[in-house]
C-alpha cells in the first residue's frame, strides 16, 4: 500500500495508490468524514478542483466528480466566483463548551470604570502606522527579538515618558509589556524571586493588582488612603518592602499623592532596600490641575514605573511599558524571556510609528477635550440629581467617585440602581479589609469616559431616583 | 503663585504668573532643563509656537521669542517645513546600560535551528490583512475581551486545525496565546497549581520548554527518545503525569512518533489521569511522507494540543493558539486573565483576516518549495562535501541532524568549526541527561530555513573541512 497526501491546502487527505480506480471514492469519503466529524467547518473554501488535482496526483475529473457528489449529497455548495465550500448546514453538533459566567443584567446605564471610549481609537492612525512599520521594519525584528523589546519603541517611549511624565528613562532600562497588569505580574515574580513574601497596596485600590500579586506567591498588605494618597507612615508597619502606588490620581479615590510623601515614600524604599512601584494610572487625562510628575524621576534606583495604552488608546492593544530600576532589569527579562519571549514586534513598530509621528500627542489632545466635557456633564447632572452625594477624584482620569449620603449601604444601593436601570460600581469591590465606617464613607465609582453627555444625565437621574427612594 | 501648564503635547512646563515679564525666560528655563536633564531627547519634535503659546495662555511672539533663544543657544534646531526639533548634539550621557550578554563571534554561515526565513514574512497580505481588521473590529473588541480571545479567531484557528491537523476543536476550547512557550508557560502553571510536581520530557528533546517548566516549579524528567520517537514505555518510571512529546516532527532528531506509540502514549495519559502536551513542531512544513495527523484528535480531553505561527510566518508576531481539554480551560484562563490578559485583539482580528482569506495556505504552499529545495541542496552538498555524516529528521521541518563519526566529539567540532567560519549546534543542548554513548551517537543540528542554497554548500563544504582535519 503506498499512499500520498495533498499538501495543499492542508487538507490531509490520504490516497490509497494500490486501489486506482476509487481514487475518487476515496477522496469523497475523506471529505465526508472530515465534513461529519467537524474537521472541516461549515464554510471552509476548499481547493479549487485544478489545485487538489495537482496536489493528489489525480486528473481533474476524479476531484470534479468527488465534489458534485458531494453538492449533491449536501455536504458542500457551489458558491458564486469563489469556488466550493463547505455547507452551513453540514457538520457536527457542537461539543459542549465550559460553563460561563452568569450573566450580568443589562441597565441602561453601565458606569463600569477602567475603560475609555473605544469609539475614539484613531483606527486610521493606526493604519497608517501598521503600514509604515511593515514597510520599515527589518526582517530580522521579525524573529526572536531582544525581551525588553525593539530599540525603537523603547527608544520612542523613553523619550515619551520622559518628556510627559518627567520620568527619567533611557532605552536600556525600558521593558514593553502587554499592559499594567502584565507588566505588574513580571515584578512580581521577580519580587518573589528576590525572596520578598509581601508587597504593600493601596487600600481602598486596584482589586486586579491584588489578585496578580496573589497568582505570584505575594501576600497583600493593605494600607489606608487619605485624602492625600497613600499613608505612607503606615508602610512601616506593614512588614512589605515594595509597594503599588497610583499617585497621579489614586484607584479609585482620585487623590494626588502629596509632595511630603513622595519624598517620603521614597525615602522608604531606599531605608527598606526595597521598590515603589508607581502605577502611572490615569496621568495623560488631566483637566484642571497641574499635571503631577512621576514619582520615579526622585530615584530611578527605586522606582519602577508602569504605563499603559490601555486608558489612553485601547485596552485592546495588550501595550504597556515598565522603567526598571537597574538591577530589576536582567530578572524581570529572564522572567519575560522564559513566558512569552516579548510583545509583538509589529505591534511595538507600530507604536513607535505612531509615538514619532505625534499621533499619540493629537490623540489625547482630542480625547482630553472630550473627556473633559463629560466630566463637566456628569458633575452638573450629579449636582441637578443626586446632590446629596459628594464627588472627589474629579480633577483627571475617567471615573469619579461619590460619597453616600450618610447611613446608605453601598450594596443595597447597587442592587436598587441595577433595578432602575443603572450600574454604579461600590467602593467596597476596592477595599482589602473591612469598612472602617468612622474615616471611610460608603461611596461608588462612577466610570464616565465611555459615556454621552446624554447618557451621564439619564444615569444621574436614575441615582437620584434611587437615592430619594432609599430609607435613611 | 497660580500656575499652570500645559496639556499639549505634554511638555509639563509650568509658569509662575505673578512674574508675567518673565514668562519668555521661565519658558526658555524649563525646556532648556528638560532637554540637559534627557528629559526631552534629541530629535523629540517641539508643538508649533501657536499651539503651545494656545495652552500656556500666552501671545505666540513669547513662544517664539523662546525658541530663538534656545535655537541660537545650539539646543534646538528648526527642521525645514516640520518646525522646531531639539537638536542632536544636546541632552546627557547615556546612563549606562546593563551589561549585554557576552558577544558571539560572527561566521559565514550560521546554522542556527528555530527561525524561518523571515525575508518570506508575507507583508502585503499582513497588511492587507491589518486594513481588513481595522475596518471590521467591533468597538468592544478593542476592549477587555474574553481571555481565550476573539470568538472569530478562535473560529478561525478551530477550523484551520481541524482541516490541517486533524484536530478536534471549537472555539470554546481554544486559547490564543503568545506563541509556544508563552501556552506552555500557561498550562505548566495550571498543572502546578492542580498539583502536579514534574513533567516528563524527550531527551533529547527541546531545551527552551524545560526553562519554562522549571520557571512554573516543575521538575522536569527526561525520556529517551529513539528513531520511533518518544520511548512511551519509559514514561511510567519518571512518576510524571504529564509529558511534553513533539510527534510530528521529534525537536531535534525529527523522528515521527510511531503509530503503537501515539496509542500507547494516550492510554498512558488516561491510566494516570494525566496530559499529552503535544507540541505540534515543524507539522506544516512536510516535504516527501504523509502527514501523520495530531495526536489530539486520539483523545480530546487528555491531550493538550499547542501551535504557534512562530515557523510558519515568524517568531516576532507573537501568536499561537492552545486546544485545551474541558477540564484545564477554565485554570489556563483563570491564569491568563491575571497576566497578561489576552493576546492583542488587533492581532488576533488580522489572523482570523489572514486565516480566512486562505492566506495561510498560500503561503505555506509557496514557502514550502522554497523550504524543499533548500533541504534538497543541503543534502546534495552534505553528500558532497561530508559524507561520513548521517543525517536524520529530514522529510520535515526546517532543520537535520547529522550524527558525527565515530568518535567526534560535539563540542570539539563545535569549536573547529566557529574557527573555521560556519557555525552548528550541538545535540548536547537538548539532552536532559548525559550522553550514553553506546545509544546516543554524537551529533549537530543544522538549521536550514534560513539559508540559499549558495549558503548551504558553503556551509556544508566548511563543515567537511573540519571533519577531514578533526584526528579520528
Amino acid at each position: 500500500v503506498s499512499s500520498i497526501s495533498t499538501n495543499s491546502p492542508d487538507l490531509a487527505i490520504e490516497l490509497d495508490r494500490s486501489r486506482p480506480r476509487g481514487l475518487r471514492a476515496q477522496i469523497e469519503g475523506e471529505l465526508r468524514t472530515a465534513i461529519r466529524s467537524g474537521r472541516l467547518a461549515p464554510g471552509t473554501a476548499l481547493p479549487s478542483s485544478r489545485a487538489l488535482a495537482a496536489d493528489l496526483g489525480v486528473t481533474r475529473g476524479v476531484v470534479v466528480g468527488a465534489y458534485d457528489q458531494l453538492i449533491a449529497e449536501g455536504y458542500l455548495r457551489s458558491r458564486q466566483g469563489s469556488g466550493t465550500v463547505v455547507n452551513a448546514t453540514a457538520g457536527p453538533a457542537a461539543r459542549p463548551g465550559p460553563a460561563s459566567s452568569a450573566p450580568v443584567p443589562p441597565v441602561a446605564v453601565d458606569f463600569h470604570p477602567g475603560v475609555p471610549d473605544l469609539d475614539l481609537f484613531p483606527r486610521s492612525a493606526w493604519g497608517r502606522a501598521t503600514r509604515t512599520a511593515l514597510q520599515t521594519l527589518p526582517d530580522a525584528d521579525l524573529g526572536y527579538i531582544d525581551s525588553r523589546g525593539l530599540p525603537a519603541a523603547r527608544r520612542a517611549v523613553a523619550e515619551y515618558v520622559g518628556r510627559a511624565r518627567g520620568v527619567s528613562a533611557d532605552a536600556d532600562h525600558v521593558v514593553i509589556c502587554n499592559g499594567f497588569g502584565h507588566g505588574l505580574s513580571l515584578v512580581a515574580a521577580a519580587l518573589r524571586r528576590a525572596g520578598h513574601e509581601a508587597v504593600a497596596v493601596e487600600d481602598p485600590g486596584y482589586d486586579g493588582a491584588r489578585d496578580t500579586l496573589a497568582l505570584a506567591g505575594l501576600q497583600c498588605r493593605g494600607v489606608p488612603v487619605d485624602r492625600h494618597g497613600l499613608t505612607v507612615d503606615a508602610l512601616d508597619r506593614t512588614g512589605a518592602r515594595a509597594v503599588i502606588v497610583t499617585p497621579a490620581h489614586q484607584n479609585p479615590t482620585g487623590a494626588v499623592l502629596s509632595s511630603d510623601r513622595r519624598t517620603a515614600l521614597v525615602d522608604w524604599a531606599r531605608a527598606v532596600d526595597g521598590y515603589v512601584i508607581e502605577d502611572d494610572y490615569d496621568a495623560e487625562y488631566r483637566y484642571d490641575r497641574q499635571p503631577a510628575g512621576a514619582i520615579q524621576g526622585l530615584d530611578p534606583a527605586r522606582v519602577v514605573y508602569s504605563g499603559t495604552t490601555s486608558k489612553s488608546l485601547a485596552p485592546g492593544l495588550r501595550l504597556g511599558w515598565l522603567v526598571l530600576p537597574d538591577e530589576l532589569v536582567g530578572p524581570v527579562t529572564t522572567l519575560r524571556r522564559a513566558a512569552d519571549s516579548a510583545t509583538s514586534s509589529l505591534v511595538q513598530a507600530t507604536f513607535a510609528a505612531f509615538l514619532t509621528a505625534g499621533d499619540l500627542d493629537r490623540h489625547l489632545r482630542r480625547t482630553r477635550l472630550v473627556y473633559r466635557r463629560r466630566r463637566d456633564a456628569l458633575m452638573d447632572a450629579l449636582d441637578r440629581w443626586f446632590p446629596e452625594a459628594t464627588p472627589g477624584g474629579v480633577s483627571a482620569g475617567l471615573q469619579v467617585t461619590i460619597t453616600l449620603p450618610d447611613g446608605m449601604d453601598e450594596a443595597r444601593f447597587v442592587e436598587r440602581a441595577v433595578r432602575a436601570g443603572v450600574r454604579p460600581y461600590p467602593l467596597d469591590r476596592y477595599r482589602v479589609g473591612p469598612r472602617r465606617r468612622s474615616l471611610d464613607p460608603a461611596g461608588l465609582v462612577l466610570g464616565y469616559g465611555h459615556l454621552t453627555p446624554a447618557e451621564l444625565e439619564d444615569g444621574a437621574r436614575r441615582l437620584g431616583g434611587v437615592a430619594a427612594e432609599l430609607p435613611d
